[in-house]
């Protein structure tokens, strides 16, 4: 069965709290070479059969929140 | 600068109980096809400069917890 990998970033006009305190984390753990960190979503589903309509009404109704989140996805198995 | 992408995700043999509660609300919506769903994290890092040991070397040390989660990452830009 194929598995789709949806990826749920927020936008990039807001400001990622969580990310700016794992670059911060990350400053302090010496690697200063990161500028910024954003964090997102990474979502596996196993599902019968591909259909990219069908993916993007799950992600528009659940997975993701399109007021302040993307999202993309693609088969990758 | 390079951005690279972190994926961190659960190791398979553990279960995922957020991905199982996403899996149970989109066939509760009606997403029939879906069998299963896992759930993981997907960082992105703006580096002044692209060192896979680096990058390896971060996931160990903060992003991911290499006991009970994988990492994989790439250059995305």
């Amino acid at each position: 069965m194929p598995i789709v990998r949806v990826a749920v970033t927020l936008k990039p006009s807001l400001l990622d709290s969580a990310g700016r305190t794992v670059a911060g984390s990350l400053d302090k753990l010496g690697f200063h070479e990161v500028s910024s960190a954003r964090i997102g979503k990474l979502i596996h589903l196993e599902v019968d059969r591909f259909d990219p309509e069908r993916i993007k009404e799950m992600c528009e109704k659940l997975l993701a929140n399109p007021v302040i989140e993307d999202y993309s996805f693609e088969v990758v198995e």
